[in-house]
């Protein structure tokens, strides 16, 4: 999944959230050498390895709360994970963020790393979590005043998952994790591909149904209007398409854009205006709603009261001259490794049957998948492999993991949704997007959230004592 | 460490154990597609590993007993592990002995696989434990009846490293692991490279320290006879050499072989004659110091009261022509595989003061080693990866594994010897050599070892009801 409009210079996209570049924090940027391959032995390379680091609220033997980075600027994660920097001072904890190999500037063969396979091939989560646990034990082994100290991991989406997975297979480095808005489960066998497209619906939903119905309808509608060329004319004029549409490729292209549009809105359904991904209002898909509200029409005129909707996403600011459907650039970096990840390792299933979901319907056929794949980089995905190392939903084993969740997220809908035991308890955030629990707290920020945090903070406290006892 | 001394056609190496394979068991051979990496997709290369597998003692959701195989070929830990047939059927358990990657018939390269690091580097302990969690989870998938079978995982030595850490990082596929002999504290920094040695000696002190002495005393004393080629000559001649002592490389490989021999008689000294390593009376090192009582003597004097010792490794049947001290045919493939899992993953410090041990004073110097290695196999050792992979001694997180230790094996040194928490104990037998508690039961089993079994018995039933309810 891509993010599909890009309206900042410094933006980059983690699944289907785009994050803005503000700098609000201070910190460190340091690099460290890793080996490429940490199972093998066939070749002996290395590369540097970017992490952040403040000491600042540190004191000997205080935890390290220790992000673990994901696809995409390790500084783009410690600029949206607020809660870690908002409650580091009272634990006396030192912020340390890692950058994901492959990300960022932890590219290790520099400007050929994306080449192919024999470059790229080393772009995996057990890559990456080796790397988060060869670092922390150089850390550790190195500064004074950390021998001692607990490591709570932290991370949202797919970093949540990493987060997870590191109090999984590394406990004896991980302490704990708050592993938010972690989809663990959305793999073959564990979830079934249809449930995520439902969430988002659901959210809209929620608001009213005939704004889900406008939606639903919208497939067809833009089928029957583009079938001409003057309708391709009509709709690229009367949706202010920066570059018109041609050819049925177009016509497929806009109709992921928009697919991922009301995806990424529920995803950033946050309570207050936020501007990554998009400069949004406050409760973005409950101003879409409002702007939805006729669903008997159809053809040109359904189209016409749908771009009033889609407005609420594309021009917020009342500033944009027209709207850009084109990917991202040819793909940013981020989203070309996400895209090699899920061809790979994180094959997370989807489909939908426009049914009990408001998307053209879509089967989810692993052969096509698995071609495609081949084709653009060469690989085949190992469709059980994440299950078989990572351990699906059988996690009873481990402990010191929280899995939050918010309702309006539709990533909750691969997430660990009712506590695996008092050990790995599942947080639920009703009126929550997408980790919103991560982020800095916030005036507008609804009771849930803040319980959940607060709740967060209590299983911290708990795991640090366990470590000191 | 190798094994100095080849008596047999049938025989191979596991750390310095040399396993005669007589077959006793039934059991079909099967294989399975792997990949050759697990962690990377750089290549797309798969590879044919062999597993033995027995269902006749196995009902439908009885549990599997999996032997996480180790460094040789499978068959022989099949046949070596008599305890897993003993009580497979009271169990109602299926068994199944995979065999480890580069050893026996599971070659991923072939004639090819030991050519260089290109070939060779696959061979690390991650690799083989993803091998054996796609192994299992495919049988599970396939076979009806296994969906609900706990797994129970058994090894000695390496193998029951193997199966500890197969527990620590797949507990959702192993519901509970019995580790015989694990050395899984023999890591730099975990624990004393002295330690080793010093069990060793205390073996030989307990018979008798003028034994220890003996033995201390002969490497001074070799180096004073063979000074000149004729004391070379006349201890090629009083040894029964198969091929006299030249150089003082062969001095030096004489010294080695002897190390070695007095470390074997330790880690095989068993209550009843059994014919593995070579063929040994009961308690060989009782043997050997009853023949080792005079510590007054020097020079040729001593060695040749040493060699009477000796004898009863050398030629305990009486048939031996001449005493072989060459490396055993250039080299096993297992010692070869071995040694270069010594030279990557698998550094486990040795060093002897000769006075707290009775070997020749010899630092550990990992320049040196890493020098070596690189020479042998082009690569460098990962001094403390290891730990950071598996854990060291920091397993606190993890459960359901037996650490089972005799405390006549000298690689108890690098063992858990006291229980870690209720769900890791450790479990001590002072009349054992190496695993002993995995050998088939004989009427020459000490109390200790009965009562071990009876342990491990109790645990593998409570692990198996706790994955039933």
């Amino acid at each position: 999944m891509d993010c599909s409009i890009v309206l900042f210079s410094t933006l980059a996209c983690i699944f289907s959230t785009c994050f803005e570049l503000v700098k609000s924090y201070e910190y460190k940027e340091e690099y460290f050498h890793q080996k490429v391959d940490h199972f093998s032995f066939t070749k002996d390379i290395s590369y540097k390895q970017r992490y952040l680091i403040n000491a600042s609220y540190w004191q000997p033997n205080g935890p390290i709360f220790f992000y673990t980075g994901n696809e995409g600027d390790i500084e783009l994660f410690a600029e949206n994970t607020g809660f870690m920097w908002d409650i580091a001072p009272e634990f006396n904890a030192m912020l340390l963020f890692a950058e994901h190999r492959y990300y960022g500037k932890s590219l290790p063969f520099g400007n050929d790393s994306y080449s192919n396979a024999s470059t790229l091939g080393y772009l995996t989560a057990e890559q990456a979590m080796a790397d988060f646990a060869t670092l922390l034990t150089h850390l550790r082994r190195t500064t004074n005043g950390t021998e001692k100290s607990p490591v709570i991991a932290f991370g949202g989406s797919y970093g949540g998952m990493l987060a997870a997975w590191m109090r999984v297979k590394y406990p004896h480095i991980i302490q704990g994790a708050i592993a938010a808005s972690a989809p663990v489960l959305q793999f073959k066998g564990v979830t079934p591909c249809s449930k995520f497209g439902r969430v988002v619906t659901k959210d809209y939903e929620t608001q009213s149904p005939a704004c889900a119905n406008v939606i639903r309808k919208s497939w067809q509608a833009i089928e029957n209007v583009t079938a001409t060329d003057k309708g391709l004319e009509w709709l690229s004029n009367a949706w202010q398409l920066c570059k018109p549409l041609k050819s049925s490729d177009d016509k497929k292209r806009l109709k992921d854009w928009l697919s991922d549009v009301w995806t990424n809105l529920a995803m950033v359904d946050y309570p207050y205006p936020a501007s990554f991904l998009a400069p949004l209002p406050a409760n973005p898909v409950k101003e879409v709603c409002k702007k939805l509200k006729d669903d008997s029409l159809d053809g040109e005129e359904l189209l016409r009261h749908l771009f009033r909707g889609l407005s609420v996403y594309t021009n917020y600011t009342q500033k944009t001259k027209c709207v850009d459907i084109r990917q991202a650039a040819e793909d940013t970096l981020g989203e070309k490794g996400w895209d090699f990840q899920a061809c790979t390792e994180m094959v997370m299933p989807m489909c939908n049957d426009g049914k009990r979901d408001f998307f053209e319907p879509m089967k989810w056929n692993f052969s096509s998948y698995t071609e495609d794949c081949h084709k653009k980089f060469g690989v085949k995905p190992r469709l059980h492999w994440a299950e078989i190392e990572f351990g699906g939903k059988k996690l009873e084993a481990s402990s010191n993991i929280v899995f939050s969740n918010g309702l309006l997220d539709p990533w909750s809908s691969g997430g660990v949704m009712s506590s695996i035991s008092a050990k790995l308890p599942a947080v639920i955030i009703p009126e929550g997007a997408h980790h919103l629990d991560l982020r800095a707290s916030d005036p507008a920020d609804p009771p849930s959230v803040i319980k959940a945090r607060k709740l967060e903070k209590y299983y911290i406290r708990t795991w640090i004592k366990m470590m000191k006892h």
